[in-house]
């Protein structure tokens, strides 16, 4: 099939066939059209894995679906901070697809974490836009090397699960930009996702499905996305409108209702042919890029992606806190070991919704933890807790407790149930339930090593940490969650995941607390730029445990940091270059995190934003160097004035970190920016704003020469700052006639037009 | 002169004189009309004591002023918490403008304390707006007891120095009414100043002097204010657009400007000449109030003035930390004391900018100190630090320190010199210069009993705190600072003072940090209802002192907390009564403040409010019951939709505490709304919203039923949020025809005329 095939069959399709293109066949397929051969499109729901479903139609039972590998959800994958696994991943999933006759994967979700509260967190990346988006591109590319589709979702500003359909996000153009947007931009550029899935909600009034700003002017105008953007599941308002700004497909059927709306759109005049054609072509795309694969189901490896799943599970688990090297744990001097919690028996090793799908297999947590014990060790399992209730169970407290005093080591397994987190409705609060709370407190009464294992979609509170010599955060680590937490726990695998977002204190402490969910439908985002570690860092608030942050069981050292130039222009690029050891006995994997600091800015700046990143692996001894090259957007923020990004002239700071919270190296940096901005003056500008333009200031010292002559030191400074910040029109107002209104109108017509001035 | 001498005037004025009237004569007076006797009205700067010129030409040399009676400023008034000590002042201040001749005095200025960077917040009493208008109101009716008249400012959002002349405030009506205008409200209707003053700032875009909505609409019509409106100093923007929307008068003179501006507005048609003669009625209505003073000056007795200046410092002052009951000073044991500190000899007794006077005499600090002393009681002063710059002094800190050891106690007194806070300019930081903070240091390496004396006009970190112990936050505390200060630490007054401002702990962890000042001209509100306690309590940040704090050198218990009624409607009273004790051995007085918490509320709100307050002396062992009675406006919000005040039906805490953070008596009542709300639906309407609707449910229910019965129990629940949540048009998309958009326009016609639910 070739790709000049669309614009042929568009020519020969009738207005309505066009419309019925435009809308689903079904619940996962798009309408073919057997009169011109064409196909449908098959879409199934992910990300971390197929949910693949044998009927086309409405089913929310997982039951019915086929067994496929389930990856760490993305909460997790996201802590590897590794491309290339991500690709990896990618690439497995999209021979799954293959295999199942799958075109499209629903997938992946670069949503910020703008909230811990978000139910729906673990199937997003991060709480940092660059991070989402590196993931999400890796991630694609993939998938799509594979002849296979994927969905880039939710397309925008779906930071909330309660009312998602209803609810209206207002946020400035900023964080829109530097956020929200961000992530997606990162992914649609770098890896040009066959779909984009608009969200829900509404932001700044209009329909995702529906906006034209979001749609046409910047993901297809500005950013060049060449896809089809298919709305969220039941998110189309007016079909039309959606076709008219932007939207390309309906999903799922609508029964007629969406092509008829489009039909008569067209006939009224509503909606131009040429938008439904556009729209209709790049549906048509689908059926031409799904063409390219083998018109046969593949075979599939599924025990080596069960491989890669663990794998992924061991390098997406966060060490948090390794009291007096407690890990790894030894498998020859371990003689008995407690493993508590009924997260034992039933890991949670995914979300719940849309996402959750059929395991090929799931690793038996306990088999996997006896499997490194030597000769003579001994594992003892106690439930501990009630999975579906928060009360506590005397007997199996009792259990646990009789279990945890005769072994050498406790492990508690913990987490989030799915009624305590899931798409469609949002947490309440970042607790664990408290019987789990509870039992942490119990063994550690009568075990002084106790280790901590958390399986949780996103952060929760800790008050039992210091209970705990030893934290593990294995997120949703999918079906070889338990293979791959017995490597970390004996050392088999070094830990490398690093946080992907900020771990709090407490609720309170998060950035949005007064403002999630928001007021009814009105959502706003008021906290602007200042989400994750931009808040806690530019605040000075303590977190947990900081973006970034993950421990190991080797030490890194860095090193002779580099910067090819002291001062560069906007249009050329910086070389960062540092050396990074390890400085411990083991072979480790190290991710180092480069952050820019603004020192100076126009606009309200986070005090650092992380732009590039690497992971490395080094032998014990071993170093490298590593090195990053910064472009003008790593020191750029996005100027609503200017509708464009603008990296200011100043100095910037590159601090080289192992969290955002730990910098190791820092080197300064004078950047010159190139851009020129014109001013413009009236009235109300201040004679502060005239004295600052080199232009302008000669004409009006003149003015206003002498105009602060008070004897007394103090007052007169007074005086000076009110003539300063006076707009021009006081000056006419007070000059007893020196200054006309017709002098003024002179003034400023000279200073708009003088020329332009550099920012 | 009779009140309907004003008609009478109107009627023989001309265009030119009617105008004429509303702008300056000079720099503080209005015109005078010869030709029909009206007077000049006089205007001087105030607020805490008269700033009398002898000449009306603009001088910002306080030198060229008359002495008056320097009271503590407002910072410190408000501290005392003390209705009838305001009213006191005012009638002092009112008697001083009557000797001087003056007309008007330009205060109080209640804006509140959003950010403690705010340079002149000195000049303001809280960071509270129902603390602030008390004050204000008591203060206003004592100062126009006297037949002489004040200024209420500056109206409104003037929370900023810096660029005050160009700033717009951006601020949601909820934050505007239930904050920054509340103060206004509740001075204007409880007190009818005379004028209330026009901030320079704009506020949502327009010029506060030229506001239709804050002017004409909430002040005059709502409010019901039947003074005149007068610019800040400068603040007009275009004279007629002030006059049309509100304004009435233009301080100071523009030289003609003005009055020509008017002019040609009355004859373009611009402005109706209705409007100038409102206007011009409410400027003449301040000489016939004027007039009402009998003609000939009164003498003033200065001394009483000064003696009631000592009493109101000694009130104002906050005993902030007294640990293992160092204070009070005991007058026989003491036998040498070191009093360390440039601001002994050079007390910051006011602030800097437009209200700095010349008092009649200033306490020597020493000399009122030493007086306390019994026989054989030394003082030994040494200057510490320098007043102007950072710098230490190494000899005079060798002075201080040498001091110290010697001494039985040391007494240091810092604070914030001119250069760190004045009108005019903002804060760069919160702290106290680093000499005077290394002072306190030096000191406490050889002494342990250190006194620290602040003398400030806002709240200052306290890294220093741990080194001294007691802390005495003295504000500025007017000319007889230094006697007061003396009855504190000796006992001859018991510390009452609260604060009326939360000091942080430091500057990132106060409310507006990131969003103050704002980016140029453009200062968002964003943080909303969140300042001061409000933000402090709702996202449980821990202050350095909480707002409300004072400690006493006596103790006091609460009991036997009533309320008249466990449930009452929205058009009741609420009669609140509880029972204070002196439990301490000395007279003290106590502030008990009652809070009011909104359980559960469908917009979101702070998590307590200051709604009533009482000041009782009690002497050792009394017991006092104290009353307070509650109306709808303590449990309301302000509705932006409703555009009115709204108390919802539900539980509300009433809370008594001696602090926002010291909560000491608790009860629960639920309070019936009366106000009936129609709700509207449409399209987008969500079922949920619909089947909160009783109204309406029992339809909805009919065509939702059996839409969610899948088997998996989870996804079962998951369907079903999603189908709640789901707007109306998708019910049509995706009903396959069921249910029309006939129906649905149907439905909605029905839910929207059934009549008005409550909430």
């Amino acid at each position: 099939m070739e790709p000049a095939k669309v614009k042929e069959w568009l020519s020969l399709m009738t207005l309505e066939e066009k419309a019925s293109l435009c809308s689903g066949k079904d619940y996962w397929r798009t309408n073919a059209l057997k009169r011109l051969g064409i196909p449908s499109v098959v879409m199934m729901n992910g990300p971390h894995g197929l949910r693949k479903l044998d009927e086309y139609e409405v089913n929310f039972d997982v039951s019915d679906s086929a067994p496929a590998t389930c990856f760490p959800s993305a909460s997790a994958l996201a802590s590897s901070w590794d491309r290339e696994l991500l690709t990896e991943i990618g690439v497995a999933l999209g021979k799954e697809c293959h295999a199942a006759g799958v075109d499209i994967l629903l997938g992946p979700g670069v949503n910020l974490k703008r909230s811990p509260l978000n139910g729906r967190n673990f199937e997003y990346f991060s709480e940092d836009p660059y991070l989402a988006g590196e993931m999400a591109k890796a991630y694609i590319n993939g998938v799509q090397s594979q002849n296979v589709g994927t969905s880039l979702k939710h397309y925008a500003c779906n930071n909330r699960e309660s009312r998602r359909m209803t609810t209206d996000a207002v946020v400035e153009e900023r964080a829109l930009r530097e956020l929200y947007l961000n992530a997606f931009e990162i992914a649609v550029k770098g890896s040009q996702p066959w779909t984009i899935m608009s969200a829900y909600n509404r932001v700044n009034g209009a329909y995702c499905s529906e906006h034209p700003h979001l749609l046409n002017e910047i993901l297809k105008e500005e950013w060049g996305f060449e896809g089809a953007v298919v709305s969220d599941w039941g998110a189309v308002n007016v079909l039309s409108e959606g076709i008219r700004t932007g939207l390309d497909l309906e999903m799922p059927s609508s029964d007629g209702y969406g092509p008829a709306n489009i039909i008569k759109a067209v006939q009224s005049g509503a909606l131009t042919e040429e938008a439904l054609d556009r729209a209709a072509e790049r549906v048509l795309q689908l059926a031409v890029l799904s063409a390219k694969r083998s018109g046969q189901p593949i075979g599939c490896d599924y025990e080596s992606h069960h491989q890669l799943a663990r794998k992924a599970a061991a390098e997406s688990m966060v060490l948090l806190k390794n009291e007096a090297g407690l890990l790894p744990l030894s498998k020859e001097a371990q003689r008995k070991i407690a493993l508590i919690g009924a997260m034992v028996r039933a890991p949670k090793i995914q979300g719940g919704g849309s996402s959750h799908m059929k395991p090929t297999q799931v690793d038996d947590v306990a088999a996997a933890i006896a499997a490194k014990l030597g000769e003579g060790g001994e594992l003892v399992y106690a439930q501990g807790y009630d999975l579906d209730s928060e009360a506590i169970n005397m007997a199996w407290e009792e259990e646990a407790r009789a279990a945890a005093a005769e072994a050498e080591v406790a492990i508690v397994i913990v987490g989030l149930p799915e009624r305590c987190e899931s798409e469609a409705y949002d947490r309440e609060h970042l607790r664990i339930p408290y019987n789990q709370a509870e039992i942490i407190r119990a063994v550690a009464q009568v075990q002084e090593r106790v280790i901590v294992v958390l399986c949780n979609g996103s952060p929760v509170e800790m008050p039992w940490a210091d209970h705990a010599g030893g934290i593990v955060e294995a997120y949703l680590g999918g079906q070889a969650f338990g293979g791959a937490l017995a490597d970390i726990l004996f050392g088999d695998a070094n830990p490398c995941g690093k946080l992907a977002e900020t771990f709090p204190v407490d609720l309170p402490s998060t950035p949005v607390y007064l403002g999630y969910p928001g007021e009814g439908d009105r959502c706003e985002y008021r906290e602007g730029l200042f989400i994750g570690y931009r808040y806690y860092d530019s605040r000075n608030i303590e977190p947990l445990y900081p973006f970034g942050f993950g421990l190991s069981y080797t030490s890194f050292e860095y090193s002779d940091l580099r910067l090819d130039k002291q001062d560069f222009s906007d249009q050329e690029t910086l070389a960062v270059r540092l050396r990074v050891r390890n400085t411990g006995d083991r072979t480790g994997k190290e991710t180092i995190q480069l952050y820019v600091k603004d020192k100076v800015s126009r606009l309200v700046r986070p005090e650092k934003e992380l732009k590039a990143f690497a992971k490395v692996e080094l032998h014990a001894g071993e170093a490298k160097e590593v090195a990053f090259t910064l472009e003008k957007r790593a020191f750029a923020y996005y100027d609503p004035e200017l509708k464009d990004w603008h990296a200011e002239t100043g100095e910037f700071d590159i601090l080289i970190g192992q969290s955002s919270r730990h910098i190791l190296l820092e080197e300064t940096v004078t950047l010159r920016s190139t851009t020129t901005i014109a001013r413009q003056y009236d009235r109300q500008s201040s004679l502060s704003d005239l004295l600052a333009d080199p232009r302008v200031e000669p004409i009006i010292r003149q003015f206003t020469q002498g105009m602060s002559d008070s004897q007394d030191k103090h007052s007169s400074e007074m005086m000076a700052v009110f003539i300063r910040e006076m707009p021009l029109r006081s000056l006419v107002a007070f000059s007893k006639g020196a200054f006309t209104d017709e002098m003024l109108d002179g003034l400023l017509h000279h200073a708009n037009t003088v020329g332009a001035g550099r920012v």
